[in-house]
């Protein structure tokens, strides 16, 4: 064995190296778990889970990393490597962060209100599902001290850094704040529009052997490298895998295929990131997505910036009527309508794009006001209320099923993660506002069906950057500042009000 | 925690209950890269098992198991428990007995001879073969010494004993030499019988998603659970998975159905054992199928003995037409003397279930010939075209191809294993004709459509046993006596010449 200079800091990306390839088999059988297992697969498919998940937190948690994280930090190493070390220190920090008997009550407390969530949303039971929901905020509580304690950052900010690194609560309050200024003015605007416009829906049967099909060539369209992944199907659609053989997912409904198509758009969007991430650190933290707000960049790119272009929809319209046969719901102009109809609703997941961020703000500010203790369980319902009317003018009284019960992440205890979703589409507005000034046709290209400015774009600035930098500076890198939601509004506007 | 009487015992079966539960990820991924995975996710697919192979290697080869095995046996264990510390030791043996240094060499030689295999066969190119095929035989020469000296078998035995414990050569030696008395003239007596017999070709093209549905259709028939497990595509079919979820593949062709169905039902009689193995020591190897000749019994027992029935046939004649159409080839009589069609052939995995024994027979000859010393690799060919003629009367002169290049077993160093195929065949003769003695209107059961007489009696004293007993102590228990050829001879007799 030969000796080198850097003995802690290869230590550790051997360590990584070996998670990695540990970690496949994971996505592996998590894909496989959504995708393919029949019912009686399950149990043995959460013990083989949970014992490799006890291994590579036994791995990620071996006393010799610390040392090893210390004397590394003073080895000569490349600015690569720098930024390895710092994400392979933050992944550390997740596992080593919070004492065992804490981790497992969370486990606990998660995994008793979720599997009751699921027939308690059903029956609209607020009562059961809150008295569950107590117990995974008292654990969500402790977590953010620990978690605070341990990074000198405030409790929220401590949980919302576990999803997107260096994004603070101050940074998202001055964001969301602005936002809450213009958008309901911006949604009566668009609704009154709207109003006189007719817009036909699509009639089904939509044959599903010819809706994958449709999907399958969109994703060709998009450049999706069917040589490195797959489409499937399971019930809840997400993009799996690992970025050597991305698993896409999807679902089919025999009377409508929109939702199905431009579900496979926005996965295809997360699928071509992780497709283009950086090859040569692969299998190290250096080499993985930046963060949940920038994977959500890519989706929405694809979904909302080019999935409903007008100029994109003119190219893919053609492919859809081929699919399922020519009628007058499936003309271009009739299209486009249909994925720019704003209409304020219920459910956070079937809103459009421009309602959707006032059911993110209220999570954000409810969310944030449980962790931090100014509101408890038993006022959700109030506020959720009350915000659904002044954002956007709907009454969920009594809704609880369509209201604070539609999620399933405070369920999971997944504080911290609702406003990704938001950001997300405000850094998607930015680079292609970005994409816009360096390049002035690119308008004129997409609807010629050239996507390759775009994709050269998103490569060079985000998907060969894997996590080198950190996201502001990674925004500052693509686009000359850090995130701007004033890209979002001018997007919206052009698109729904120019 | 609890001290228990078996200290050493739990520990030992704590240690394979975790390598049960990662080997159900190895499992899952291998069945993906199989039947699911895109070309340029192999790399990474194969880093990621070599990862967890190296892990449970490390497991199994932990310098303190074996003071547990030794102090076990002296702990008050049950029958069972005392079973399954038997196996837990045979799977022991098999990852310590071999240095590491000859494992990698092994490995070595035997992924280079595989590679070049591929290409080799299809150019007919001997020489280069041979040269690969010296140093495969030379490490399996060098395993077989090393397994003899820490069992105290002869060489060749060792090696049978990894596939089939407790089987030895002697007893194969009397066992193929009583069938080659009889089968060369038994074949003869056969085709000179079937020579008069017209048969009729199916006529395609058969529908891929007919023939799929087909196979599912008659996998229901033989009550394959597909609430834990499912029919998939790969290239080389194989049954895969875990016995909570039995993942079962085949191969569709646009020409021809009848090979993939009778694929089919081979690999549900293997899947079929998974799922009704005993599920009270699930996760121990005494809960495991017995050896790869048992389990080729059951596959054995669902292909020939009930799928060419000529009863069971008639329940699923209509099948095939309804999926299909009708033609004449598909009338009830004409499957029949498809399926039971004898001709001397070049291929073993071609070949009928009456000139099977052949190919496997000279092949056993050769590999133990090989392993002791009495053959070289470049005596194969004048021993191959020797046996050939004796056995079959075909020329296989020149053609290496068609001829001993045919199998990737010996290219992968898998000597000791051919003989399996035909001791299952021998042994799913055996357990039907003990079926028929037990219940004498058996074959009328069959005709009838009802299966479960044959099910429950498989279940009952093949499935439910597990590993619990020797093989020998298995078959007198099931049947009254080890293995016995006369109950194959007789059903071949009975069959082709009744
Ligand atoms: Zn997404
Ligand atoms: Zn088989």
């Amino acid at each position: 064995m030969t000796t080198t200079a850097t003995p802690s800091y290869d230590a550790l990306t051997a360590t990584w190296l070996r998670l990695y390839r540990l970690g496949h088999l994971q996505s592996m059988a998590s894909w496989d778990q959504a995708a393919n297992m029949p019912p009686k697969g399950n149990t043995a498919r959460g013990q083989a889970l949970a014992e490799i998940a006890m291994l590579t937190h036994g791995m990620r948690t071996d006393p010799a990393l610390k040392d090893h994280l210390a004397r590394a930090k003073d080895e000569a190493l490349s600015d690569a490597q720098r930024a390895n070390l710092r994400e392979i220190e933050r992944n550390w920090f997740a596992a080593n962060a919070l004492p065992a008997e804490l981790v497992e009550r969370r486990a606990l407390a998660t995994s008793r209100c979720e599997y009751a969530w699921r027939t308690q949303r059903k029956a609209n039971d607020w009562a059961g599902f809150a008295a569950n929901l107590k117990s995974v905020l008292e654990v969500g509580r402790e977590e953010a001290r620990h978690l605070a304690d341990r990074s000198g950052l405030s409790p929220y900010d401590a949980l919302i850094d576990r999803f997107e690194p260096g994004m603070r609560g101050a940074t998202i309050d001055r964001i969301f704040g602005e936002v809450k200024q213009w958008l309901p003015g911006m949604i009566s605007r668009i609704t009154a529009r709207q109003a006189s416009e007719t817009t036909l829906a699509p009639q089904g049967p939509f044959d599903r052997a010819a809706q994958r099909a449709l999907c399958e060539r969109v994703m060709r369209v998009l450049q999706f490298d069917f040589d490195g992944g797959r489409l499937d199907v399971s019930s809840h659609p997400f993009s799996g895998g690992v970025p050597e053989d991305v698993r896409l997912t999807t679902r089919f409904r025999d009377d409508e295929f929109v939702q199905s198509l431009m579900g496979t758009i926005h996965e295809t969007g997360h699928g071509r990131y992780e497709q283009n991430l950086p090859r040569e650190l692969l299998g190290q933290p250096v080499a993985e997505a930046r963060s949940m707000a920038l994977h959500e960049s890519q989706s929405l790119a694809f979904e909302m910036q080019v999935g409903c272009h007008p100029g994109f929809l003119g190219n893919i319209a053609p492919l859809i009527r081929d699919a399922f046969g020519d009628q007058p719901a499936l003309a271009t102009a009739n299209l486009q309508r249909l994925l720019t109809r704003v209409q304020p609703g219920f459910i956070r997941v079937d809103a459009d794009e421009v309602t959707y961020p006032a059911h993110v703000i209220m999570r954000y500010e409810i969310e944030r006001g449980l962790i931090e203790g100014r509101y408890e369980v038993d006022d959700i319902p109030a506020l959720w209320d009350e915000q659904m009317m002044t954002l956007l003018g709907v009454d969920t009284r009594g809704n609880f099923r369509d209201g604070p019960m539609q999620d399933v992440h405070w369920p999971e205890g997944l504080f911290g993660y609702f406003a990704c979703y938001s950001l997300g589409a405000m850094y998607a507005a930015q680079w292609f506002a970005t994409m816009r000034r360096q390049m002035p046709d690119l308008d004129a290209q997409i609807s010629a069906g050239n996507l390759a400015p775009v994709f050269d774009w998103l490569r060079e600035n985000i998907w060969l950057q894997g996590s080198r930098w950190t996201t502001d500076e990674l925004a500052v890198r693509a686009s000359g500042e850090t995130l701007n939601p004033a890209h979002f509004k001018a997007h919206l506007e052009k698109r729904y009000l120019g």
